[in-house]
């Protein structure tokens, strides 16, 4: 048979500085397994995780689970507050966390461009199980392809998990109801300026760090306090304008917005005054709104202040009798304008 | 704020011939929102998948899970005999399968390059929901991403699976014991060969088709008839060698194949002689090892052979009381000699 021809390339792979993904580390053979052994060690680190298997085994004491997905292809791949590796494991928590569920089990499978520096990938790994320590998730099993040159983009991490669910009545824009207070958990923004300026080498007088974070404990704080939720979104891809009008469509209920209460902060809106962009559809990866009855309002800014006490939560509009399926927006001189989602192209386009 | 750019591009998404996918697709806005409900319409049509939502709420009768991904970037997306949805549906089928679980329920998530005609997204989707349909799991949760083009390659697709363990004793590399029988279900190559043929143009006198299928039924009817199964694993990258290198490592044994017993098709033989390549090595998509004891040999033929009534399931070797940690092979001049992994690239490159 051939002889392979990347051997060479790749068996430089654990030592050296500036080691690069080669085609063989693809292959399923002996680089493939040394990268995994080397590069992806912290990661299976768990008792659940299955090295020599292609899946892992769960014991789970009850099985209302929840379970999703989500692909990451952020670029630039290191950026203010964060990384790729960390927003994909905070990502999908944050999926678990806004079906009401405890996020126990992550699956991580990554498309490697070749030529990606291992070091990066090292540094990477290392994110992501630093991300599910703090939320005490277990990376139980993966996969790993190599692309060639030109056929991908550094790296893409795709991420599952399964989390356990905590509320017995279901968190979904089917339970929003007319007078439940609408909550979100800080200022907008900041993830989606932070890799746009990372991106543009923008810069501020303080850094602007993106806002990634883990939404799983204050989320089971309010479940555990009783607080009754109707419905959860974390507001990524599209902001809080788009979760917001995908809530008011599937719900069919109208959601009132009072613009003045809507926290953005300086740096972010300054920079998307010069930018050209509406704060209210930049993406967020540690922002989420909460809907729940007007009485239990005060309770739940309490619980998510203590979990957040630099983003102050606050109630930024309610759910009317109206029945319209749409959101508005009462602005700071008392005109009220529909708010709709993007019909194009996402800006600054960063998941 | 800007106006997208990209707004009248997408507009033709659902009725016209030759659309192809736009950045808009993906930006969490009213283009992604029509993509998902016209071409993925047929994909999450299940009672427990959730339009509305970011994660499926499951209801599973036992707890003792198995967990899996993977993902699918082979080159080309059709070949003869699949697709890289089907690909993607029956490998983490499989992969499920391996474990010992009953498939149950799986999560898709697609990174496509912009520029991807939406015709062949279209047909990529029928194909999984056929696959899914075919082995009865239910595709609940997925997710879409767009990268520019040059950043991708067409479309990559990450599958993850849930499936329920239906055996009490471990199917694992450490379950095998000197005495077993290794059996494969089938002729080696055949999905490696398909891909190759179709991306270097060759023609062969019958087609020849990829093994591409799912393994559910047949790892389920030999748990039901009570077979006592120590190890499965099916061969796809890295072909039959790795697989058994993997398992004769992990597990310490001595694994002693027979040349003339491992079962290669003409055609396959043929075109591994032209493009120098050693079919052990070549990637397979519907093939798998099974280590039974001896004495359960003659009863695990009989079921697989029902179940690939072309294929002519066969042992090909045993498990020896060396345990030396390889595999070697008999050739046919009774020359023993050893099998390792490739430690360079995959030939044919095609996962």
């Amino acid at each position: 048979m051939r002889s392979p021809e990347a051997t060479d390339r790749s068996t430089s792979l654990t030592a050296r500085n500036g080691s690069r993904i080669t085609l063989a580390h693809g292959s399923g053979g002996r680089s493939m397994r040394r990268l995994i052994e080397t590069a992806f060690a912290p990661l299976f680190a768990s008792p659940d995780s299955e090295a020599d298997h292609d899946g892992a085994r769960l014991e789970i004491a009850e099985a209302r689970l929840a379970f999703t997905t989500d692909s990451f292809v952020v670029d630039p791949i290191f950026f203010p507050g964060g990384d790729i590796g960390m927003l994909a494991v905070n990502g999908t928590i944050n999926d678990l966390a806004m079906c009401g569920a405890k996020p126990l089990y992550l699956s991580v499978a990554m498309i490697l461009e070749e030529g990606f520096p291992v070091e990066s990938l090292e540094r990477i790994a290392r994110s992501m199980q630093a991300a599910a320590d703090a939320t005490g998730v277990r990376l139980v099993t993966g996969d790993t392809k190599v692309v060639e040159r030109g056929r991908g983009h550094g790296i893409f991490i795709t991420t599952a998990g399964i989390g356990q669910l905590r509320q017995r009545e279901k968190i979904d824009p089917g339970a929003v109801r007319p007078g439940d207070a609408v909550i979100v958990n800080g200022d907008i923004g900041r993830h989606g300026i932070a890799v746009m300026s990372k991106r543009e080498g923008l810069e501020f007088e303080s850094e602007l760090l993106s806002d990634c974070a883990s939404l799983a404990s204050p989320v089971l704080a309010l479940i555990e306090a009783g607080v009754e939720i109707h419905c959860l979104r974390d507001l990524t891809r599209g902001g809080l304008a788009t979760g917001l009008v995908e809530i008011a469509e599937s719900s069919g209920q109208h959601i009132r917005l009072v613009e003045r209460r809507i926290p953005v902060g300086d740096e972010v809106r300054g920079a998307c005054e010069m930018l050209g962009f509406d704060p209210m559809y930049v993406a967020n990866e540690g922002r989420f709104v909460t809907f729940v009855p007007a009485s239990e309002a005060e309770r739940t800014l309490s619980i998510l202040g203590r979990a957040f006490p630099q983003a102050n939560p606050v109630v930024i509009g309610e759910v009317t009798d109206q029945a319209s399926g749409t959101v508005t927006m009462t602005s700071v001189l008392g005109v009220e304008r529909i708010v709709d989602m993007l019909n194009g192209d996402q800006l600054p386009r960063i998941c």
